[in-house]
């Protein structure tokens, strides 16, 4: 069962007088009175990141991971918790150092500081990190409209790409392989576009877990459907030579998670605003596609126009 | 190593330019600007619960753990966020069912609701819990004042008579057994009290820890001492029965942990709206010692004024 069907069946009850919970359906909580913004999420060994041979740049990963939620959503992280489960093997004298360094060069990135946590005995490896921004508003799922346009920032892929080498399953030279890890462990992240989200956005999420899965979710409760073109979804130069190189396929690459980049949906007339916002931040943006009406299937369109079937949507946690 | 002296070591730093987080030493988290409060623990299988033949006892034992935090320190919680980590053992139907039916009925208890969260994959079952409150000001740890009394609410020992008989390390009667796995399962918290200690109390914690170790706590950054009387710390008639009959010592139960009662100091002067308070609300409160000079050792006096050596402070989840 994946892990948003679990909170829906038996958790969403729970929240139903609460309208500040999203009904659990939403990456953030967001307390409108309060204007208080919280994202939680855990990170388990071997399942969110492949190892802890390099502490310093799984914890950079997994904490952009959850400041990126609030990010998505038009919010400045302010403060975060971690709470770790480890043992004497993973949380050794050294890795500690590692971990603390990290944590005080993405603070400094970011803006963000430590508020607390806790330290448990585990002999499974994994943290809870808890981030916390302030907010008059947030961009909601479920808000696309009818004929919007779907965009994405940056490029999709290269964080699978890395995944792939460091698991050996694709070999490259030095240079390539420098780039695709740096792409897996390190998320960029857009804390300047945060706050002019609003300007355009109408519905906003992070790619976390696929394009076409975070899609699916970006508009659950809707009835709305959505068609992509595959040659407008942005991947870099470097993923094109690999894909080129080792005769992949794109659309193996381009819904496999872990891309932190922002998918939003705008109207048409914003579209010029859009473009002048990112050519002054100096951030990609890409349309991608379009939200259309609900009783049509979700369609992808390859280069040549034909429809093509997507078996994973993405990569769940599951059990 | 103790989880507070790696998180001192390795974390404090980065916390040290931002006041709110109390530079990681207290239990919770105070932004005064925001009038936020929060707590974070993470609770593990066999650790922090002894297992989970019963998830609706172990779900309300952790989150009254959690909130715990907050009430001690004056502040009503307001929602909670729970992250578990557990497989498809754990996370069965049948026990998914029973945690959100619990959940549901300390939501009603305590007037809290689920904020959100997160379900991840592991074969170690744990929980991370988030509590969240507001208020205009919290009683921090390291604010006793010399001479001041020291108080304890309810009794001390039963949730850990309680473990020890589900340990089967103690056999008792049916009815004994019942009432201290209850103790175990499902410590008081008084909602109620959490305003109120802002009258009298100059500095709190509640024992989580242990009578001992969390005395420790609260503390720690003070140039103060204690002195405690073993015959005033308040143990409840089933306490003092089993000890009795199976030849026990009433120093080996009072400082063991998962009590979640109430610890603080105050003037004497407040002797009187104390008891007052406390008589009102119809909750037990004791004066077991008073806050001395910090060139004295920690000082427990037995009944017969003898001082008495603790072995172990209170129990420490270790590395």
């Amino acid at each position: 069962m994946h892990e948003f069907d679990i909170i829906k069946k038996y958790f969403s009850k729970l929240s139903s007088k609460n309208k500040n919970s999203l009904r659990l359906n939403d990456d953030v909580f967001f307390d409108r009175s309060k204007k208080l913004v919280i994202s939680v999420d855990t990170y388990v060994h071997k399942l969110h990141f492949f190892d802890f041979k390099d502490p310093n740049l799984v914890m950079k990963k997994i904490l952009r991971s959850s400041i990126s939620d609030l990010i998505c959503k038009g919010v400045k992280p302010k403060y975060y918790f971690i709470s770790g489960s480890g043992n004497k093997k993973t949380f050794t004298k050294s890795n500690l150092i590692k971990i603390s360094q990290s944590l005080k060069q993405e603070q400094k990135k970011f803006k963000i500081y430590i508020s607390g946590g806790d330290t448990v005995f585990s002999n499974n490896l994994s943290f809870t990190i808890i981030s916390v921004g302030f907010s008059n508003n947030i961009i909601f799922r479920n808000k696309a409209k009818l004929n919007d346009d779907i965009y994405v920032t940056g490029n999709l892929g290269d964080s699978y790409a890395g995944l792939k080498i460091l698991k050996r399953k694709i070999l490259l030279n030095k240079n390539l392989n420098k780039y695709f890890f740096k792409k897996y462990y390190l998320p960029e992240l857009y804390l300047d576009l945060a706050k002019k989200l609003f300007n355009f956005a109408n519905t906003s999420i992070d790619i976390s877990d696929g394009l076409f899965s975070d899609l699916d979710k970006l508009i659950n409760n809707q009835k709305l459907s959505y068609q992509v073109n595959l040659a407008d979804i942005p991947i870099s130069k470097n993923l094109k030579k690999m894909i080129f190189l080792k005769k992949l396929k794109k659309i193996d690459f381009i819904s496999k998670g872990d891309d932190y980049q922002i998918l939003f949906t705008a109207s048409k007339k914003k579209s010029r605003i859009i473009n002048k916002t990112f050519k002054s931040l100096g951030i990609k943006i890409s349309k991608i596609g379009n939200i259309c009406i609900g009783s049509q299937k979700p369609q992808i369109i390859d280069e040549k126009g034909n429809k093509i079937a997507i078996k994973n949507k993405g990569y769940f946690h599951q059990f």
